[in-house]
């Protein structure tokens, strides 16, 4: 497992290092963004924040637009931001649109041709790249946190119920809650898991907690009202209500006149960093 | 003078907007981003702080990811981001090099032809965008100040220096200082303003200085040690001594280990948002 860090660049007395590897999970080299606080930096253990970021972005856009470097620092959490899909599957018309392929990986593991082969972002986020963090990066035993922003989001919440001893802090930024109901969901999970919509459940937060799937910890959940897309394809009214009637604790909160751009999530992203530091144990 | 607000999002309480308007300076379209905080919105007057970006950057580059409307919006200041040259000028060669037209406008007017007719940065930040949000966002009698980052940083030196009265606070990150003697700088100042150096001193923060220039308060710099720019561009050495001789206040800070980049300006944001939010009168 060859791991190669292309760039360390210092930040608020850590280092944010774009790191490049060759996946196995997606047969295809790969790269992160990773922020190490100093701690982390003088080789001690720390909480592990995962960041998964929306539809378009890259490995690099949560680190550069979020602002949350300066509250993770503060609280001694390592960051790690992977990529948003896989990187050149060589999947016919894989760039053709925005919500599907390139840079709209759905953080699951496709089992539909021409997909199956390389977009299994699911087991990338699940187990290769924890892993990796872990050994490469000096964090065995560390506890692992999750949050997302939109398609991101919705990644943070499946991984949270899907493997809840992993991810001990889940929380989600205007994020995609039941895309087995929404367009951009059922456009993705038509493509990557094809037509047999009991496979979907397997990855959609409502219907994970419809299931049974429960995260012990409370989900916190940020959405703006002026969000363009919150109609037609968030709805976090549905994961409110299934929450409620599952007995999942998760608490939604609405913000009045916000959109769903960074200048939302910067908005937030200290209650979130704080939601995550309590639960895994860092200094607050 | 028409002025259009492109785009309006909530930010901290307050609002990021991207606004295109006719500069006459410029003779051409200009944009800037404006984030406005809460008591703005409400129609009270903040101090004004402008940022200066550098080269290759655009309006947009500072507010994104200088991570300082957090800080700006605790404090209260309205933040002013310019673009770093006219856009579609027309000279030709401006798109050639990072270093030399576009996105290069080193904040002077040209006096040579073919960029005096349109590269008049000067004019714009220190005449026709302050009388623009003092007009036109409610701003009149507002104290300003100016702060920037590598050749913005030159920019806010050198307009504070040459107009102390308008800017009552300068601050710089990793700016270039002597453009007169450095390749970037001389690069640009004989193609804006011909061979005769005298007529550079004018726009030469150390030439100010030697040349009698003052500004009352104290002017802080911040400077990574791992600056891949510092030997050869930036110099803060030359400012610093050129200050101590003349009694002009300033303090320079060198950090260890931290390079050009905005991973630098957000580790050390809030100490120039401090510094202009002391010296302008806003709430600290």
């Amino acid at each position: 497992m060859s791991v190669e860090i292309l760039s360390k660049q210092l930040c608020h007395g850590g280092a944010v290092s774009t790191v490049a590897h060759k996946s196995t999970s997606l047969g295809l080299d790969a790269k992160f963004m990773l922020f190490r606080p100093a701690e982390a930096l003088r080789g001690d253990k720390t909480p592990v924040l995962f960041l998964l970021a929306g539809l378009t972005c890259t490995h690099e856009t949560f680190l550069q637009k979020s602002t949350i470097i300066a509250e993770a620092a503060a609280c001694g959490l390592t960051l790690v931001a992977p990529d948003t899909s896989p990187r050149g599957a060589g999947v016919e018309g894989e760039n053709d649109t925005y919500d599907l392929g390139t840079a709209a990986g759905f953080y699951l593991d496709a089992t539909r041709q021409p997909w199956a082969s390389h977009y299994r972002m699911g087991s990338y986020v699940a187990d290769e790249l924890p892993e990796l963090i872990r050994t490469r990066f000096g964090q065995e035993g560390s506890a692992f946190g999750i949050m997302g922003h939109s398609m991101g989001g919705h990644g943070a919440l499946v991984h949270g119920l899907r493997n809840p001893s992993l991810w001990q802090s889940v929380s989600a930024l205007a994020p995609i809650v039941h895309p087995s109901v929404v367009p951009w969901g059922t456009r993705a999970f038509k493509a990557y898991l094809g037509e047999d919509r009991e496979s979907w459940a397997a990855w959609d937060a409502v219907s994970l907690i419809a299931s049974g799937r429960r995260h012990p910890n409370e989900i916190l959940i940020d959405q703006g009202t002026a969000d363009q897309f919150l109609a037609q394809e968030l709805r976090p009214d549905l994961i409110e209500n299934a929450a409620a009637k599952a007995g999942q604790p998760l608490t939604l909160r609405y913000h009045a006149g916000y959109d769903h751009s960074y200048w939302f999530i910067q908005s937030v992203i200290s209650d979130h960093v704080a939601h995550h530091a309590r639960l895994l144990g860092a200094r607050s």
